[in-house]
């Protein structure tokens, strides 16, 4: 299947993709992505945006992307996805040097000023200064916008996990986040909070695809209504727990009692060694855990470890021990073994929520976008944790916005 | 959770269980477990019909069922009920003890006649003479009913796997298999063909859950529509490709390409046994093998193997291998491990069955029960293999027949 | 193959088997087992005693045993072996209730006076006094030889996780060992540490299957050293580190490298509930940890979780993740799991090394007994780790013992 | 761990190596292997020649391997490389860039005539003359040698699977074997039994790692006892055999009594295509069958699939279901997979045995080298399958060939 490199039928302009965390694991394989999808270098497999019935939206293609965004990590593009190619076999060295000069050319969208940021403002005396430190990211963003004359852009967080900060009244309006802005409040605010804060006022939409706070805040959500901005999240569902939520549904229709669901998680890339910290462990667990009460309706015995093991690089081998009750109290088991590339699950479903975003921004929608909700661990507003009524949803959605929609594949449906 | 052992509301009689295969493995858990549960020995794990939304459904109790039925292993139900708890470990011979009162009941009403069974009347110089193997069928019908006095019988068919019959343009009209049977034509009928006739002519819902052919035949189908009677089939749906319709709509959604999914079926019981000849391993695994082209709307390479590991008894072991393509055309793989009861899963889907078949009978409804599709491997008129959408059938039936529906366990929607 | 319930060759009396622990699932086990042995009721299997060449030595049989012990669980064996046998599966009560009889005799000689345990004299004011805790050990132990006029006894360590004591050097020889019990110190001895003295000071040979020290101490080595009395432990090697301590040599033969070797034990018996507290954790995780290391010669990165999976019981389900290292550094995998029943794992283990104790003590071999090396994950005063070559030393001492010893089964090896 | 790349000590001519399937996937990992460790750009891992005590051996290096041999596939070494580092994702094509001028020198020395290969000449018109095949084999081998001046030639064979000939009595004998060579007798020769009788006559030693006749017949034996040359095979053990030899001892010493192990084998190589076809798999299952009736004594219930799987490419997934009684003759079960890259261990064997053999062809030794048996399947004229003794055989004859041999790495052993 050819991928829809280019727009299906209107003429716009370009579509800026500010990515926080422009350098990491996720970001370096998207851009390889993009590069080798434009080239026919790849099939678009991955992608849900290139099957019917979501491709027959009128989306954006990958040609009208224009990708910038931050990290902390100095070195390049072309650097990072080599080191990413190599260490988990992933793409080959020889692609990422046909698509060098453009890796180049994206790297100068790319701000890498590690002494300014959050982190560099804490530990230096605590020289953090919260309002100045949003400044400087609007000023990115427009700039970046400018230069490219942007229509519209959507910022993704790719970024590490942040230890949580405090629970506060404030966070549930704008008037008391923005209080807290001005009070230089560092144990309430963190810097995903300040990400969304600037793109909400820069007018742009944005995906939360880890666990660290900011669109789950009230107060953030009222500023994206002011603004008429669609958001979602939190925390990209790419594997054990996208196993978990489509295999629950199935013992509980058979009134098959879990009695107890053990998940390990192994992984050895950068995300697996700050887990290893149980401080950014806890927003991370949160999100896993209650996955399970949620789709069953009671709480079964369940265990989620995180084992970070160098060795494996960017593969994660989750195993996971589902033991359940049937007939007579009879105990039988299940266990299942998911052996994936996490950057390589991750790179399209980012890409597909870039594509949706325009498409909703572009459509005058705002608020969450619940149509995503099958792409999160934790999705926004949603009580659904299930994925088949989840992604039911984006065939809802595609459905209202088309005249004509296809059935999802074979998917034919007997009256 | 306590069972409904006594109907809810309505007083009406009893309803008669006419099992094919009723001293087997799933018919002896069946029984036990009906005991069992009127004497709340064991929880109701593994009935759908015992959980909301279901249970609101006026259905009938366990005290409301009268068993009996056919099958050629001498010897009687106590027997082959410690036999079958022994070697699987599903059942203690105390359990088998208490209820033998009630074992030896039902025994009697279990037609035991070898001699006279369609394999003994090929054997013996082909003297089978289908005609009256029918009539003797229908026969035992009648007195089981008026014994008992029953309202309506639910003719279930849990035998082994038969050879498959020829094809013929006779199986699609009613004139057609009856003018098979006035010629006694052996290679074109089959012993569950007969009992699906004379189980619409005797007035009874049937049940096939077997892989075996009857109500498959349009021919058969006129015969129930005439009678006004519900029926489905077939082969139940317990392990192995119970979880392949949950899983596999997951890779689809996501796009993520199957390149192989292979599969290994490893069983000691006697299903296992009468899989090992090829000639019967014909029909169970066409179940098995459109699951996947259907469900993804391409034909990947797949294999599935059934092993008769006599150690394993009732315990079915399957492992299946998961080769998929994600994006960058990088190849990542999933292993499962299915380790169930075959007997034990298998029962409460016909006691669901048993019960939704009495229900729809009692309300008029007559022709494929496609609200039963979620039971099945290879649902009648039914192209949707995937769990999810087949359950919301049940989903959707319960709504229709009730006022005030109550959500599925924890299914609480967001708007 | 039939069982030596008598002995073979020679007439003398009856042995004593003193069990700490004597209600625990181990001893349950054990004991149900020597009983339906002595029947006829059940095959060897898994004891090594019962085959060839071991089988040779002139060894007790299962009637020449008189067991007792000492327990803090009131209630009686019958009761606790009913528990074991239906949470885990593993026997019936039918079987419980055949030995009934012999079961009640043996509980008279088990003692069960919690308040004079170690934990309660801690608990209650500090009243412990160790040199009582100790004379109470030593007279319990008087009685039960007299009673049964027993040549002699083997006492069998089968208890829960203790608190490692402080290290000391009084350890180190039998003075500081009495010294620390005549100052009563708690902290640096513990309820272990004084079976162990009480056993030797009473002539007995002493089999350590727990993690708990004792028999490590050089201290009490010298007491058995006087005594004349063999001795073994630690820590019986029953799941995931036999596998290990079977597997690991093959990936060094092949120069194949150990990047990671990760390993998941979930049990719910009792010893998985001990294990939940990190304190108890300590000295079960050191045995399991060394292995690898010391068999490779080189540390891999390795992690070795152990969970508390209530719902399984006995059956502990282990998994473990191999990544390793090939030609051209290629990284490939293995994982394997485990599934078995601790109790019926270790029982007959402990039954072998009664068998092999008494047989030692009767040679007049004192010591540690290093030809069981096999049996346990941290063999004391033996460096090697691996499986095989810990076997081969059984082999050879049999050998010793024997003038014509008959090959380990099909064992015939090429010259 | 550097690699011996140069000889150790003396000071001798190169070493030819002649490969039976020179382009195949193992030979082009082979030889991508001898350049990259020539270069120090990769581990030795996989070599046991490299690690101690082995290593200690007075071996030829690398440097001293002359590499040539026959291929029925056109085409070249760079291409086949490039295809299998490819198609594995085991070594990057910048490697094979690397080393593409050494692949053309060594393309140079292998003779690829399609049409005057075994099968050509039956296809065609039955012109097949095998006295004529074998001088052609011979001729190439007395060029290879004089054109580099070789102190000694190895033969490897790594062809892929071969019908097997019908069984005679005139294999016995050298004279037998040369009369049907006489008679042209096709049905009872074999490409395998012409490569081994010509390399012997040229005075190579020989190694066979396939399941391929040749060295298993005694008249070819006699010839290489008349030469006084060493040899050994059949099939080298790589996978799932390896694991099952290292791991069925366990159960052994346990008397653990294995009810059924059933193993499945997955792999999309060449190999798994050739083993597609059921007259291929004779050999191979042949050799697989029995290494578990041998090792424990008994026949348990037990089988292999070998399943051809595209996807997998050179990659072999093994899944075995190891399911076993335990004292009380409770059932419990293991499983394992084996995710290895079948050329990534294969290779690393061939060029140790070819380092061995030279070294045995050395020192005058002839006959079969049992030291050897570790490496094979079906190790020839040993009954020994258990992987332990096995490799100790090869400690063995290290320890007999050094005066101070250093331990396997850490085994250190206690007295």
């Amino acid at each position: 299947m050819a991928v829809n490199t280019t727009a299906h039928k209107t003429n716009y302009n370009k579509t800026g993709v500010w990515i926080l965390g422009a350098r990491g694991d996720i970001a370096s394989t998207l851009i390889i992505g993009v590069e080798a999808l434009k080239r026919g270098q790849v099939s678009s497999s991955g992608m849900t945006t290139e099957i019917p019935p979501t491709s027959d939206l009128d989306m954006i293609g990958m040609d009208d992307l224009v990708i910038g965004g931050l990290d902390i990590v100095e070195s390049n593009l072309v650097e990072s996805a080599r080191t990413v190619g190599q260490r988990s076999g992933t793409f080959s060295s020889d692609l990422v040097k046909l698509i060098t000069p453009e890796l180049n050319i994206i790297d100068q969208d790319i701000i890498c000023e590690p002494e300014a940021s959050w982190e560099a403002g804490i530990s230096q005396d605590n020289s953090l200064n919260i309002n100045s430190f949003i400044n400087k990211l609007r000023k990115n963003l427009q700039k970046f916008s400018e230069k490219h004359q942007l229509k519209h852009t959507v910022v993704v967080n790719l970024t590490s996990s942040e230890q949580l900060p405090g629970d506060s009244v404030s966070h549930d309006t704008l008037e008391g986040i923005e209080q807290l802005i001005m009070d230089n409040r560092q144990d309430l605010l963190s810097p995903s909070i300040c990400y969304t804060y600037a793109a909400f006022q820069e007018g742009c939409s944005y995906i939360n695809f880890t666990p660290n706070p900011g669109i789950d805040l009230k107060g953030l959500q009222q500023l994206a209504e002011q603004k008429n901005l669609p958001f979602y999240g939190n925390d990209g569902k790419t594997g054990e727990t996208l196993v978990k939520t489509a295999l629950a549904p199935m013992f509980l229709y058979r009134n098959l009692k879990i009695l107890s669901w053990e998940g390990v998680n192994m992984l050895g890339n950068g995300d697996g060694q700050t887990l290893n910290d149980p401080n950014c462990k806890v927003a991370k667990l949160r999100n896993k855990a209650n996955v399970l009460d949620s789709i069953l309706g009671y709480s079964p015995h369940a265990g989620i470890d995180i084992n970070y093991v160098p060795s494996l690089g960017d593969w994660k081998t989750a195993w996971d021990l589902i033991h359940f009750q049937g007939f007579l109290d009879v105990k039988m088991s299940m266990q299942f073994t998911w052996q994936g590339c996490d950057s390589i699950l991750a790179a399209p479903l980012v890409l597909d929520m870039i594509r949706l975003s325009e498409f909703a921004a572009r459509h005058g929608e705002s608020g969450p976008m619940k149509h995503l909700a099958a792409f999160f661990k934790n999705p926004l507003d949603c009580e659904e944790m299930a994925l088949h009524p989840q992604f039911q949803r984006l065939l809802d959605y595609v459905q209202a916005h088309q005249k004509n929609p296809r059935p999802m594949l074979a998917d034919s449906c007997c009256q």
